[in-house]
């Protein structure tokens, strides 16, 4: 194998990185949120950068994949198949980014890149703008100097991560052919944190929706009615608070259904992980809370969550009004963990509102936010082992194996679908703002990142595809 | 007295009734949202047609009313003192509106002022621009027709009363001699329903302020943080429905002090009301919810009320942003009946709130909307019955005496500061959607209101200012 001192590849792939650079702040500059209809333009925007890349990286059969329907935001797909007789792996990123709001709480615009201390802004640059470019600039630099990959490679660049990918289980069943692959290696599903080198091997599921209680056909003068008829904000407030417990457990019946306790070995292996857990609070301004009984690492990897991300209701500008309103609105995802059925978890929150809902009140629920399982990658898949040598390889560390507390819905939905594995190969760090103002990724994460890509595209392609096989699950 | 059915003055207040409309339709084309710094133009506007219109009736000593130190929106004062040895009557209006949002409810723009079905409509033609120009009309009326006022009459018409009369007290203060007066007379504090014909004669209290519960120095992403940290939402919404028990009690800790039970004779009083509670729910599309062993009218008129206004945090856009906000807000008012002292009220809501907060939140209290306590007019005040006669003498019908929901800060201020009692006759009626979207006013109160005035002042003009003084505390 290729010495990585010396790697030509990786010195192209470095020399390159003005470019990359250029290419990323394009990449910011489209205001890609998926979940905003008035942002279609950034979407769009976001495909054609990608797919100009592609071209020049002379990817072939390049196309957008939508569901049979033709529904959703479409994925890029482009692959070389350049390797007879070596791996085929879909490699996954995505596109689209989370909402820019609250914008008065950015140092600098979100849908700008500026660099300040080693750092580059802006939204969805972590997550993922910044980790799919170090992948794509690897595999351009491979055909650049070798003339070809050393691998085939089949890229699937989604556009719905940031709302629940509820397309992509489409997309993969109605190209299931096209994509056809020996496992996924995602640039997507950050790194845990900069003091400690990490490998993700596992995430937890998610699932999500909205809910609207209402109490009266009009918003009503709170002194004209205060006293004989309900408050949607009290009753929603008094659902939501509902749903834990003294012990912040999570109070829904069968939510926990098909939750395995921690065993003893698991507890002890994530205690020993290495975790300055004052630091981490204290970075945040918050204390640590949450379910009595487990430990932080415990919670966040192994424990499913509830939580809201948005409420609304009456009158919200400033200074007062007098008003008793009907409506009120809350948006409600889930973290699940193995086990777990997010179908039947989701349900389960669904039916406990609807049990505690007072019979003078209504409850719509709406805003499906698609589901996913939580995932681990098999302990001896060859392409983990390969990811774990590339690391080793480019840092001269042994990467520690953890799970996060995020939710990766490819993962889960690529293995029910397809029947194959993910590894997660992101150079971001979890401490670097994503879905919150002023994100930004690691200038020096760049060469980190191309330095590890080019050595695991070489790791896969000493592997022999034979040794997918017992992992291919279809 | 002259003859109701021939009374000059009455006649040119009707045949100018177009003018009225006229000039109101320019008024409701202000925005004068108190509330919102951003309409200042709105309210700047509202004051100068008032002013011009004040110029235009002989009205002397304009001014603009502020506190001592200036602060405020300035209150508009003028006064004729037409008639030496007859009653002097402050008549009492306000030029400031609610907001209009939610503006997507109004099926024509809230500030301009659009005739449909015989209503006006526009935010703020009930509460109280159309009452205020019945008041003003009929005061012109008389100084077209007799060249004077049949009695002395002083115009407050302040710009603070939909959030809360906060300056009202230091107005009074500061400009105390200038006020001097028997009594108030209102042209604000609505009528309670088209069916039957009624007196306010007593009014709820209010109180307000607002809070910002924060758990973390930035938001953070629902799966990094998921479990691990507190949610802003949770613990507002428990705090929240802390507030009430079970039985739609208010579970605060002294809030009812010096809150008297009612008496068998008041509750007989209240059940022998005809109220047509079915018809009164079904209008609002809603179900009589609220304290246990009350009914619907004595919850309304003499049990107070905790209740959230507005209540936001996290994402509030469209789709799904999977955060954990750092902070939650809400706005809370409450009403209070006789008995209550405004200030200790908010105090034990406050300290509530306070005594339910988890260790690791923090919880600011902001935002104070003033406070007044409830009021009720004595029932042998001479300018009640001056009220009672001129509806009698209007319509043939003897008006029932009844309490309302709502606040009048006013009531309680000048009873504090100046030691006066207020009647209340304007002529807006509860279901015109006041502080709500669609808010109009009938076209056929503004000859009714114009027929009644014009009778109440006649009315006061036959007091002799003696019999005021045992009701003047100061």
């Amino acid at each position: 194998m290729t010495d990585i001192n010396t790697d030509p590849v990786l010195a192209h792939a470095l020399a390159r990185q003005p470019q990359l650079i250029k290419v990323l702040k394009a990449l910011v500059s489209c205001p890609s949120v998926g979940a905003d209809p008035a942002m279609a333009h950034g979407m769009e925007d976001a495909r054609r950068i990608i797919e100009t890349q592609l071209d020049a990286m002379g990817f072939e059969n390049r196309r957008r994949l939508t569901p049979a329907d033709g529904s959703g935001q479409p994925a890029v797909f482009a692959e070389r198949l350049d390797a007879p007789g070596k791996p085929t792996i879909l490699v996954y990123a995505h596109y689209d980014v989370q909402p820019s709001d609250p914008l008065e709480k950015w140092q600098t615009p979100p849908f700008e890149m500026v660099e300040r201390d080693g750092r580059l802004y802006g939204r969805g640059i972590s997550d993922d703008k910044a980790p799919m470019m170090i992948a794509l600039d690897t595999l351009a630099a491979f055909v650049s100097v070798e003339g070809r990959l050393p691998l085939n490679v089949k890229l699937l660049i989604e556009g719905e991560e940031e709302t629940g990918s509820p397309s992509l289980p489409g997309i993969l069943e109605t190209h299931r052919d096209l994509l056809a692959a020996d496992a996924v290696l995602s640039a997507d599903g950050a790194r845990w944190r900069p003091d400690l080198l990490t490998l993700n091997v596992g995430s937890r599921g998610n699932a999500g929706f909205e809910v609207r209680v209402q109490t009266a056909g009009q918003d009503l003068h709170s002194g004209r009615y205060g006293g004989i008829v309900a408050n949607p904000l009290h009753v929603l407030s008094t659902l939501i608070a509902s749903l834990h417990d003294e012990q912040d457990h999570i109070a829904v019946p069968g939510f926990y259904d098909g939750v395995a306790e921690l065993t003893e070995a698991e507890r002890e292996k994530i205690a020993a992980v290495p975790f300055d857990e004052q630091a981490f609070f204290a970075a945040i301004m918050a204390q640590p809370v949450g379910e009595a009984g487990y430990s932080t690492l415990e919670r966040l990897w192994m424990r499913p969550t509830v939580d809201i991300n948005g409420m609304w209701g009456g009158y919200t500008g400033r200074g007062s009004k007098t008003v008793i309103p009907s409506e009120a609105f809350a948006k409600l995802t889930m973290r699940l963990v193995p086990g777990q059925d997010p179908q039947s978890a989701k349900q389960a929150v669904i039916d406990h509102l609807k049990s505690r809902l007072p019979a003078h009140a209504t409850l719509e629920v709406y805003g499906d936010r698609g589901q996913g399982g939580a995932y681990a990658v098999p302990d001896a898949h060859p392409l983990l082992g390969a990811a774990v040598n590339a690391l080793e390889q480019t840092t001269g560390q042994t990467p520690l194996k953890v799970r996060i507390g995020a939710s990766l819905p490819l993962t889960d939905i690529v293995s029910r679908v397809l029947g194959l594995d993910t590894v997660m190969f992101s150079f971001a760090l979890s401490d670097e703002n994503f879905h919150a103002p002023n994100e930004f990724f690691r200038l020096s994460s760049i060469s980190d990142g191309l330095a590890a890509w080019v050595q695991i595209m070489r790791q896969i392609s000493e592997i022999a595809p034979a040794d997918f096989a017992p992992y291919r699950r279809k």
